[in-house]
């Protein structure tokens, strides 16, 4: 693992790292803040996944989460959307290919190879971070945005047990009925839908998972809430399933960080009071 | 004055517009952070003026001062460091030229014509601000970063009675006594020396000029500390001429963002204290 940068900021070190990823056969970048803490002393984590577009820089320099990560000494980890670099497929939209990983194991060709971030997230960078980190694996929260609250949803639904508490900021909800979804699922895994289930919020409660603490807000003003995250479907399939969450309309708030980042400290303050002792 | 973008943040809004400025003879952009406050009312504002390289956008994106100035209802606006464009002079190195206008109005050629940041920062863009924002001119506080902290000093000393409060970031504050201000002063003023007094906070104040009240913050693991920043000039200074002042030394911290946005909200909160009523 390499070490890219450390920066002290908020009373803790703010790092980027790189290592060679055994799942996507390609270096992968991400950031890690340890806030500071006493000798031996393990910390909880709270992983945050981005949207489309995004690197690990994206949050690590706009999401404003590290003043409310060192008062609660919670480690912050944010990863790569997916794979990049030469020899690595890419599509030149926006919203699939490099940048636009959506959090899954491709089963599709030329993409299977690489796009395994599923994989990625869900074991290979755990495992590092539990390695060569300070950090208390049996005390995790996970978070996300837009195509990274899908994750963060999707990867905990998955994964019974693993996260106390669970948050979104506009995640796309439902890739089973989303534009941004059926590209991406007919794309990476094929055409039949029925495994797309595994990688769509609503369907997973459906099919019976639950997440143990659930919040979510949403901008009002987000161009994309009609068309493509569809904060509603969850609304519904939370109140059918019987899923406790606390799900915000956040009056006149866009898509973008400066939307996260109002409400980045509440999360983190909420992740802390499930993530302590 | 066009509107580049406007977005809802941490109870505000976070505007970016563009106008042709007179003193640069350029398109100029710039952002302002308006909280949301009762009609008709006036707030104070606290002016940031960047460092080298910076344009509006760097401390608009990482500089996390949203939500102090949202809680004490303080407007902040962000000048970019430089004209900038097609038919304005440039230097290929980052420390002069465009994004480098250390705040000065240029006497030599060929910066003389469009290089008048200190008319633009000290008079044109405040009219502006004055006339298009619901800003209390007669509550001003100002601050900045590196050479923008050297901008914020040399235009408080130059201009008393106008802020209540100055404070910077790793300011440079002796252009006569560091590589990156004789390069500056002696392409955009001249080679008499004396000429530069008035763009040195240290000489103002030998000359006489006081600040009301003054704060900085300086990063020990700065790299530019010795050879270009020189904190200590600033401290002999003020204690041989009895201007009081808080300059503190923060262990670890380096030139960047993430040093600035550790201390931001306490820089928001002392201005605030001053600005208040």
């Amino acid at each position: 693992m390499e070490v890219v940068s450390t920066n002290r900021s908020h009373g803790g070190v703010q790092g980027v790292y790189r290592h060679s990823s055994a799942e996507t056969g390609t270096e992968m970048t991400f950031s890690v803040f340890v806030p500071d803490h006493a000798p031996g002393q393990k910390l909880p984590v709270l992983w945050y996944l981005s949207g489309l577009t995004c690197t690990h820089a994206n949050v690590t320099e706009k999401g404003e989460y590290r003043a409310a990560c060192a008062q609660h000494g919670v480690i912050f980890v944010a990863p790569d959307t997916s794979p990049r670099g030469e020899g690595v497929p890419d599509d030149e939209a926006y919203d699939f290919g490099q940048g636009a990983g959506f959090y899954v194991d491709a089963a599709q060709q030329p993409w299977a190879q690489h796009f395994r971030m599923r994989a990625y997230v869900e074991a290979e960078l755990p495992a590092i971070v539990a390695a060569r980190f300070p950090a208390d694996m049996e005390r995790q929260g996970i978070t996300g945005h837009s195509m990274g609250g899908h994750g963060a949803l999707t990867v905990a639904l998955r994964n019974p047990g693993r996260f106390r508490s669970v948050s979104a900021f506009s995640p796309i909800v439902s890739p089973l009925n989303c534009p941004w979804g059926e590209k991406a699922m007919t794309g990476y895994i094929g055409e039949d839908r029925s495994a797309w289930r595994e990688y769509d919020a609503c369907a997973l409660i459906e099919d019976g998972a639950r997440l143990p603490a659930l919040l979510v807000d949403q901008g009002s003003a987000d161009g994309f809430l009609e068309s493509q995250l569809k904060t509603q479907l969850l609304v519904e399939t939370c109140e059918k399933a019987g899923q406790s969450a606390t799900i915000r309309m956040q009056e006149g708030y866009d898509h973008s960080y400066y939307f996260i980042s109002t409400f980045m400290p509440e999360h983190v303050d909420w992740h802390a009071t499930h993530l302590k002792g």
